[in-house]
């Protein structure tokens, strides 16, 4: 007898049950249909790279949590991001590619950070990115808000809200209050304006030095409105700054496109205080919310940067993409009973034969309804009707269809709906039909 | 400026340009498909696990190959196969699951092993298994034959055969001739008679001291006929072993049944020198080579066992269960021009908004195709139509639709087969009929 050793994961690494595996299926094929419906191309790099291609560019708190070893000579990392191999693959393959280049990638992705609530240590990233060379055409950043609308609207997990900003809109106001050395600490502060109040970001704002132009930020994060009317005020404001004025401009033609390309007013808003990451992203920013769940934070963020792959070529490759965090979004749509798990099976249909000799008529039903795309799940166990509806109980399948002798010599089925317990006789040649 | 450092993956890592990873997804998505449409659920294990868990079995090659390391206090590894996370998944949840329990997992798994022509050190995976509670069907060792043969037919790459055998017959037979204790070594001896030829096999049987058997064996061996004919041969051989006879008597009745579940006789035949696992394998074994590229090897292997979790639990599983080794199948298959990459785009149109005035009806054009399910790519770039053209071209996108002032006035769209260079002016209301 072999020593039990007992069976279990680590922290922090989802494992679904089947039922909550299909939901989870369900949405993740969604965000791919959506995606390649604007017609992004696949791509799938390796879970394993070297790690001194992974780690050009990080430092500080990646590289502490990155899953880093050697093999035989090779110093390796897992992939903690998909932007970073996205570079490397660009970079090696641009002369292969057609500029711009749309791609998807909807992978796990690796990060062994303390384990806390939402937090995980392997979760799905999908992203998206489009990638020019030497230039891309601002249109761009109107189309990612409008692929983020069609994913939530097609997920159907109610409402939301896509908020953009520019940063080069905060860059050239800091810049114009002559702040621009400490523009990366007022960032960090205004940030945090939504969890500690106004209140408290002007006392910090002072802390930094800025007392000065306090009020004037104050001011400028607190820009209420319609995107068109934050943009009047944008406008009216004396900043003396090329940035600021390219950046408002930018905005402007981005908010007027997105009616354009289809996204409802409802569905998107202009807020000022959006930063995204510091160092990264040199334009167009974008987060979105649950309107009805704001605590769950953004859930699908992105933005313009300059330039994709500056440590692997010297081609500039400017570019603008956004990320779902999935399986984040999953835990909490879950948690929050946001989405429920209706269907516990892929079939559609659980055929029991009453016995082995009635196994060749299961199999000419399943045949049909297969060839009908509708899948068939033939459970051959059970050593009675009792244990196979027992099975069939279980199992979460919609409909139990049932084959013995009286089905055989009439070519019919007795096909009972699960939920409600109705069971009633259809003729053989109505089966596909019945499940269409 | 920073450093540039050359952007390279591992060797034995597979990454894929985009039409060639089209074509890996069609084919990868055939295999969910017809997986689902018998009934298999989803699981999708972690990749990384406790090495513990993950080597409670394994020995030998598989413990030299595996990516292992310590993050924090945790001795962690790499998945290097699928089935030992799904006996840890089966024994973890085992109240939570529907017994016979039918699961699919297509993932990659990692195996550091010297990289060569045809190997990969990550590769996909695609794994059914169905595993029983204390007992299970042999109606199911059937099944899997059954979901060979859709999948192989529906990947249409030709002619293909699925090999039975089961490993009672062998091990009854060796125990009849009083060779149990040898078993293992001549069967690795006569798995190799494809390669070495039945000359050099009976030398070496007769090196492993079976001399006085070694022409029993090789007539064992080399039973020919079709599956009815080798079964009336076994049955006629007078072995002293009810194992022998047990294993006879379940190859009968699989293939019986093979014939029930629709599988074409062309497509499977009885082989009586396929081993398998040496130590797993307990009963029905299964290989599959396409016809024409005998070369290729095994392409769907997979077997019946007794045990599937005794690592991890007490309870008794039962399983049989088939892999496609699908990141060797389809290098292999590139390689041998099996098939083709034939649509370098996920998008069936590529729309091309002469400027940007035009890209509102060009919005309206992609809008109506996605809504029919018609992936649409629309392009800002390109200063000109030449530029235009250039992209399309290299796009691969089957039909450029242009849309400009013409266009727009009489609501119509220009549409050019790219393979053909013809072109043709269709309404805007025709749109979506045309690519239908």
């Amino acid at each position: 007898m072999a020593k039990i050793i007992t069976p279990k994961i680590l922290p922090g690494f989802m494992e679904l049950l089947p039922p909550e595996q299909i939901l989870f299926n369900k949405i993740k094929d969604t965000i791919r249909e959506v995606y390649e419906s604007f017609g992004f191309l696949p791509l799938d790099t390796p879970t394993i790279e070297y790690s001194e291609v992974l780690l050009a560019k990080a430092g500080g708190e990646t590289e502490k949590q990155i899953y880093r070893f050697n093999k035989g000579d090779n110093d390796l990392s897992l992939r903690f991001d998909l932007t970073v191999p996205l570079a490397r693959y660009v970079a090696q393959h641009r002369n292969d590619l057609n500029f711009p280049f749309k791609r998807y990638q909807i992978s796990k992705v690796f990060r062994g950070e303390r384990p806390q609530k939402g937090r995980f240590r392997e979760f799905y990233q999908c992203d998206i990115d489009i990638i020019g060379s030497e230039t891309l055409s601002l249109v761009y950043d109107a189309e990612m808000p409008a692929v983020i609308y069609n994913v939530f609207k097609k997920l159907n997990i109610g409402a939301f809200k896509i908020k953009l900003n520019n940063r080069k809109i905060l860059n050239g106001f800091f810049e114009g209050l002559g702040l621009e050395d400490k523009t990366a600490d007022i960032l960090r502060v205004i940030d945090k304006i939504e969890k500690i109040g106004a209140e408290n970001v002007r006392e910090e704002l002072v802390k930094l030095g800025a007392e000065k132009q306090a009020d004037e930020i104050m001011s400028f994060v607190s820009t209420r409105g319609t995107p068109a009317e934050k943009l009047e005020k944008l406008k009216a404001l004396s900043v003396d700054s090329p940035k600021f004025s390219e950046g408002v401009e930018e905005l402007e033609k981005v908010t007027e496109l997105l009616k354009t390309f289809g996204v409802d007013e409802d569905y998107f808003d202009i807020e000022l205080t959006i930063a995204r990451g510091l160092d990264y992203y040199t334009g167009t920013v974008y987060e979105t919310v649950l309107t009805d769940y704001p605590g769950l934070g953004s859930v699908c963020s992105g933005g313009r940067y300059d330039n994709l792959a500056e440590y692997y070529t010297k081609q500039k490759l400017p570019g603008v993409g956004v990320s779902i965090g999935l399986t984040r979004l999953f835990s909490q749509l879950r948690e929050n009973n946001i989405i429920t798990s209706d269907s516990l099976s892929t079939a559609k249909a659980l055929l029991l034969p009453m016995n082995e000799s009635y196994i060749p008529y299961a199999l000419k039903a399943a045949a049909a309804l297969r060839d009908n795309n509708i899948p068939a799940y033939i459970f051959y166990g059970g050593k009675n009707m009792k244990q196979k509806m027992k099975y069939a109980d279980r199992s979460g399948i919609g409909f139990a269809l049932i084959l013995g002798e009286d089905e055989v010599n009439n070519q019919t089925i007795t096909v009972k709906n699960m939920k409600t317990g109705e069971q009633q006789s259809i003729s053989f040649d109505n089966l596909t039909a019945f499940f269409a």
